[in-house]
Protein backbone atom coordinates (compact mmCIF):
# COMPACT_ATOMS: atom_id res chain seq x y z
CA UNK A 1 0.00 0.00 0.00
CA UNK A 2 1.42 3.01 -1.17
CA UNK A 3 2.00 5.58 1.97
CA UNK A 4 0.36 9.29 1.62
CA UNK A 5 0.90 11.34 4.23
CA UNK A 6 -2.50 12.83 3.66
CA UNK A 7 -4.37 9.67 5.05
CA UNK A 8 -2.76 10.81 8.71
CA UNK A 9 -5.00 12.18 10.95
CA UNK A 10 -3.65 16.23 11.67
CA UNK A 11 -5.30 18.04 14.79
CA UNK A 12 -7.96 21.30 13.56
CA UNK A 13 -4.35 23.17 13.15
CA UNK A 14 -3.04 20.50 10.80
CA UNK A 15 -0.72 18.88 13.00
CA UNK A 16 0.34 15.52 14.63
CA UNK A 17 3.13 15.12 17.31
CA UNK A 18 6.18 13.27 16.49
CA UNK A 19 7.88 11.27 19.16
CA UNK A 20 11.96 10.77 18.07
CA UNK A 21 13.87 8.07 19.45
CA UNK A 22 17.60 7.36 19.30
CA UNK A 23 18.32 4.32 17.18
CA UNK A 24 20.18 2.05 19.12
CA UNK A 25 19.80 3.03 22.55
CA UNK A 26 16.21 3.50 22.58
CA UNK A 27 16.07 7.11 24.34
CA UNK A 28 13.47 9.03 23.99
CA UNK A 29 15.04 12.33 22.29
CA UNK A 30 11.79 14.96 22.27
CA UNK A 31 8.65 15.67 20.98
CA UNK A 32 7.30 18.01 17.80
CA UNK A 33 5.67 18.28 15.24
CA UNK A 34 4.50 18.33 11.58
CA UNK A 35 2.45 18.44 9.09
CA UNK A 36 1.47 16.86 6.10
CA UNK A 37 4.26 18.81 3.94
CA UNK A 38 6.94 18.05 6.81
CA UNK A 39 6.19 14.62 6.82
CA UNK A 40 6.51 14.17 3.09
CA UNK A 41 9.79 16.72 3.36
CA UNK A 42 11.21 13.79 6.30
CA UNK A 43 10.62 11.12 4.02
CA UNK A 44 11.74 12.55 0.89
CA UNK A 45 15.01 14.33 2.01
CA UNK A 46 15.96 11.29 5.45
CA UNK A 47 16.32 14.22 7.31
CA UNK A 48 13.59 14.87 10.17
CA UNK A 49 11.72 18.31 8.91
CA UNK A 50 9.31 19.61 12.16
CA UNK A 51 6.84 22.40 12.05
CA UNK A 52 7.76 24.64 14.27
CA UNK A 53 4.47 26.10 15.89
CA UNK A 54 6.42 29.59 17.64
CA UNK A 55 8.25 30.41 14.62
CA UNK A 56 5.34 29.14 11.84
CA UNK A 57 7.74 27.32 9.61
CA UNK A 58 9.12 24.16 9.12
CA UNK A 59 12.08 23.58 11.09
CA UNK A 60 14.68 21.57 9.74
CA UNK A 61 16.20 19.70 12.94
CA UNK A 62 19.40 20.92 13.32
CA UNK A 63 19.95 23.10 10.44
CA UNK A 64 21.35 25.81 12.30
CA UNK A 65 22.73 24.17 14.96
CA UNK A 66 24.28 20.94 13.33
CA UNK A 67 22.47 18.58 15.58
CA UNK A 68 20.64 17.00 13.02
CA UNK A 69 17.82 13.77 13.29
CA UNK A 70 19.19 11.38 10.33
CA UNK A 71 15.80 9.47 10.12
CA UNK A 72 16.33 5.75 10.58
CA UNK A 73 12.25 4.23 10.31
CA UNK A 74 8.82 6.29 10.36
CA UNK A 75 6.10 4.94 12.06
CA UNK A 76 2.36 5.51 12.65
CA UNK A 77 0.07 4.63 15.33
CA UNK A 78 -2.78 2.97 15.68
CA UNK A 79 -4.79 5.74 14.87
CA UNK A 80 -2.87 7.23 12.36
CA UNK A 81 -2.38 11.06 14.46
CA UNK A 82 0.97 10.31 15.91
CA UNK A 83 4.23 9.45 14.34
CA UNK A 84 7.45 7.46 15.75
CA UNK A 85 10.99 8.79 13.94
CA UNK A 86 13.22 6.62 15.09
CA UNK A 87 16.79 8.60 14.16
CA UNK A 88 20.59 9.12 14.18
CA UNK A 89 20.84 11.91 16.15
CA UNK A 90 24.27 14.15 16.07
CA UNK A 91 25.23 15.77 19.16
CA UNK A 92 22.40 17.12 21.64
CA UNK A 93 18.42 16.76 20.75
CA UNK A 94 17.64 19.17 22.94
CA UNK A 95 18.15 23.02 22.50
CA UNK A 96 19.66 23.37 26.34
CA UNK A 97 22.12 21.25 24.44
CA UNK A 98 21.78 18.06 26.34
CA UNK A 99 21.20 14.86 24.62
CA UNK A 100 17.31 14.12 25.78
CA UNK A 101 14.55 16.79 26.44
CA UNK A 102 13.17 14.88 28.94
CA UNK A 103 16.13 15.58 31.89
CA UNK A 104 13.84 16.13 34.29
CA UNK A 105 12.10 13.21 36.92
CA UNK A 106 9.26 13.73 39.61
CA UNK A 107 10.36 11.82 42.18
CA UNK A 108 9.56 11.87 46.14
CA UNK A 109 7.20 14.84 45.32
CA UNK A 110 10.15 16.94 43.90
CA UNK A 111 11.66 17.42 40.39
CA UNK A 112 15.03 16.36 39.50
CA UNK A 113 17.45 16.79 37.06
CA UNK A 114 18.75 13.50 35.72
CA UNK A 115 21.62 15.08 32.99
CA UNK A 116 23.68 17.97 32.37
CA UNK A 117 24.29 19.93 29.42
CA UNK A 118 26.86 17.59 26.71
CA UNK A 119 30.68 19.53 27.12
CA UNK B 1 11.65 21.84 44.68
CA UNK B 2 7.91 20.36 45.07
CA UNK B 3 6.00 19.37 41.80
CA UNK B 4 2.73 21.34 40.84
CA UNK B 5 1.09 19.72 37.96
CA UNK B 6 -0.08 23.38 37.31
CA UNK B 7 3.11 24.11 36.32
CA UNK B 8 3.16 22.40 33.35
CA UNK B 9 1.98 23.36 30.15
CA UNK B 10 -1.10 22.34 28.73
CA UNK B 11 -2.85 22.95 25.59
CA UNK B 12 -6.01 25.77 24.91
CA UNK B 13 -7.97 22.17 26.01
CA UNK B 14 -5.93 21.65 29.44
CA UNK B 15 -4.20 18.80 27.87
CA UNK B 16 -0.76 17.63 26.93
CA UNK B 17 0.77 14.70 25.49
CA UNK B 18 2.47 12.03 27.50
CA UNK B 19 4.84 9.38 25.97
CA UNK B 20 4.86 5.98 27.50
CA UNK B 21 8.12 3.81 26.87
CA UNK B 22 8.51 0.48 28.46
CA UNK B 23 11.37 0.07 31.48
CA UNK B 24 13.63 -2.44 30.30
CA UNK B 25 13.27 -2.49 26.52
CA UNK B 26 13.09 1.19 25.65
CA UNK B 27 10.19 0.59 23.67
CA UNK B 28 7.62 2.98 23.14
CA UNK B 29 4.63 1.63 23.77
CA UNK B 30 2.16 4.76 23.03
CA UNK B 31 0.99 8.52 23.04
CA UNK B 32 -1.57 9.76 24.91
CA UNK B 33 -3.10 12.74 26.88
CA UNK B 34 -3.53 14.31 30.44
CA UNK B 35 -5.26 17.16 32.03
CA UNK B 36 -2.88 18.15 35.52
CA UNK B 37 -5.99 15.92 37.40
CA UNK B 38 -4.32 13.10 35.64
CA UNK B 39 -1.04 13.74 36.33
CA UNK B 40 -1.64 14.27 39.74
CA UNK B 41 -3.90 10.82 40.03
CA UNK B 42 -1.06 8.81 37.80
CA UNK B 43 1.51 10.19 40.92
CA UNK B 44 -0.76 9.24 43.25
CA UNK B 45 -1.24 6.01 42.57
CA UNK B 46 0.96 4.99 40.84
CA UNK B 47 -1.19 3.67 37.93
CA UNK B 48 -1.03 5.48 34.81
CA UNK B 49 -4.19 7.70 33.90
CA UNK B 50 -4.79 9.68 31.07
CA UNK B 51 -7.93 11.84 29.88
CA UNK B 52 -9.89 10.22 27.20
CA UNK B 53 -10.12 12.88 24.73
CA UNK B 54 -13.20 10.53 22.55
CA UNK B 55 -15.12 9.99 25.94
CA UNK B 56 -14.11 13.12 27.82
CA UNK B 57 -13.50 11.02 30.73
CA UNK B 58 -10.41 9.70 33.15
CA UNK B 59 -8.68 6.57 31.46
CA UNK B 60 -7.13 4.23 34.04
CA UNK B 61 -4.90 2.54 31.40
CA UNK B 62 -5.90 -0.59 31.59
CA UNK B 63 -8.86 -0.27 34.20
CA UNK B 64 -11.19 -3.06 31.73
CA UNK B 65 -8.57 -4.96 29.93
CA UNK B 66 -6.22 -5.57 32.78
CA UNK B 67 -3.36 -3.89 30.51
CA UNK B 68 -2.25 -1.79 33.25
CA UNK B 69 0.50 0.48 32.50
CA UNK B 70 2.56 1.17 36.45
CA UNK B 71 4.66 3.85 36.72
CA UNK B 72 8.41 3.31 37.16
CA UNK B 73 9.51 7.38 36.77
CA UNK B 74 7.79 10.42 34.92
CA UNK B 75 9.69 13.06 32.99
CA UNK B 76 9.03 16.39 32.13
CA UNK B 77 10.55 18.05 29.08
CA UNK B 78 12.56 21.16 28.34
CA UNK B 79 9.49 22.92 27.47
CA UNK B 80 6.87 21.72 30.59
CA UNK B 81 4.65 20.41 27.83
CA UNK B 82 4.99 16.90 27.40
CA UNK B 83 5.82 14.38 29.90
CA UNK B 84 7.46 10.95 29.06
CA UNK B 85 6.35 8.20 31.37
CA UNK B 86 8.48 5.26 31.86
CA UNK B 87 6.43 2.33 32.50
CA UNK B 88 5.77 -1.72 33.36
CA UNK B 89 3.43 -2.43 30.59
CA UNK B 90 1.38 -5.97 31.68
CA UNK B 91 0.36 -7.60 27.99
CA UNK B 92 -0.33 -4.97 25.13
CA UNK B 93 -0.70 -1.55 25.43
CA UNK B 94 -2.42 -1.19 22.34
CA UNK B 95 -6.24 -1.87 21.75
CA UNK B 96 -5.14 -4.03 19.12
CA UNK B 97 -3.94 -6.25 21.10
CA UNK B 98 -0.38 -5.61 19.76
CA UNK B 99 2.78 -4.61 22.15
CA UNK B 100 2.82 -1.43 20.67
CA UNK B 101 0.58 0.87 19.08
CA UNK B 102 3.55 2.02 16.20
CA UNK B 103 3.61 -1.19 14.75
CA UNK B 104 3.15 0.22 11.18
CA UNK B 105 6.57 1.45 9.77
CA UNK B 106 6.58 3.26 6.32
CA UNK B 107 9.15 1.91 4.12
CA UNK B 108 10.22 2.37 0.37
CA UNK B 109 7.05 4.17 0.32
CA UNK B 110 4.32 1.90 0.87
CA UNK B 111 3.35 0.91 4.51
CA UNK B 112 4.79 -2.00 6.46
CA UNK B 113 3.43 -3.60 9.12
CA UNK B 114 5.83 -4.71 11.74
CA UNK B 115 4.27 -6.64 14.46
CA UNK B 116 1.40 -8.94 15.11
CA UNK B 117 -1.37 -8.65 17.41
CA UNK B 118 -0.64 -10.92 21.07
CA UNK B 119 -1.56 -14.72 21.34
Amino acid sequence: MAFDPATLRFDDRGLLPVIAQEKGTGEVLMLAWMNAEAVARTLETGRVTYWSRSRASFWVKGETSGHVQELVDLRIDCDRDCLLAVVRQVGPACHTNRKSCFFTAVRDGGEVELMAPMG
